[in-house]
């Protein structure tokens, strides 16, 4: 039985407020999320493109999932370059091992937090 | 290795809150969005098709989508027909070229908003 | 090419919370819905059974989803039996044409409404 | 006509925040929930995996969802090993029956809740 996952992942939506009402506290911060799940026995080694709608694709963005681990990755972490924010874009992660990716953001801006998620689309 | 994404997607939510809490501000009016990525090397050209509860379907709207570019298309943009306020629908977009489409609405009809988003259903 | 959908669809979520914020608005009420779209030239005749934790499931309910039409069924609504508020259910539609279907909950059990949306699982 | 669902199921997304505005009420603490539902006529014998970012996977805990049920498993719920708060993770759910599965955060830190929710990533 093969590990569970795809090796090839997008998410269309993509969009970081600038603003937060919580700008001191990094989990309470407005952020997007790509959870990846490593299920396999094998390290993954994936590469992230960043897509925009008025300029070229940054990236790629490379790292690396461990055998058995998952890693919760910030898109307000990304450097070199950073992700500006109040920005569309989208995203597409490419894989050497299957892996799960899913998306989340949560927002600040007001003084409640909303939340949302979504099983990436996949491909192999 | 082909394209990421596929031709044909639906989303069968639609629902644009005609009240917000922040009529002035484009950001944080109650909006649903398509987010579209094309990922490919070249454009895509897509054909939008806007489906009602009790009427005849509207469209097709055409646009494209640049190569290697991502589109955040909102609905509340859609004019000759514009789509109604607080009125049920459904969308479905059909491609030249490969794409993947996400769908989100932010609901600012009290004074916090609230967020939903999914990766939309695809077939080719 | 065939209409875009699949003839079975199944959401695993399901809870209507007893609980509203604004029990005298029925857009503002909490509820679950499933949209429906049957982007397709033939009317949609649809089985929906009710699945329950603790006893047998409820249904088949019945009805149709004409042809270039889209419904969106609010889980508060089905009569016969009613589903019953602050109660774990899930949901499995069996369609004779293929529909796309989308799950949302709106709840307002506090004074700020929270949304939730995800395209449902499906199968031929 | 078999039953609907797949064997093989993964949320990448997890993390139960450790604070809720209602820490009394079980409905509107913050947890996260796997909905599974098991619309088959035979019992389902699944073995769930939990993984993490630093630290080896726990599990597996086994749980049987009955024929024609559903079951709203929180992950709050878990015990030997607990899942711990603050903490990312991911889960994987491998069935001997189709099963299908949702994935569910409430999150109560703030006085408001906020929802989100999806369908998870299946597999055979």
């Amino acid at each position: 039985m093969p590990p569970i996952g795809r090796t090839r992942w997008a998410i269309a939506e993509g969009w970081i407020p600038r603003d937060s009402s919580f700008a001191g506290d990094r989990a309470l911060m407005s952020h997007e999320t790509a959870c990846i799940l490593n299920a396999g026995e094998r390290d993954a080694h994936v590469l992230l493109m960043i897509y925009f709608s008025v300029r070229e694709p940054a990236g790629p963005y490379a790292f690396t999932v461990q055998a058995r681990r998952t890693m919760h990755l910030r898109f307000d972490d990304l450097t070199d370059p950073a992700i500006p924010r109040d920005t569309d874009y989208s995203s597409v992660f490419i894989s050497d091992e299957p892996i799960v990716v899913q998306h989340t953001r949560l927002d600040s801006r007001k003084a409640e937090i909303a939340l949302m998620s979504t099983t990436a689309y996949s491909q192999d």
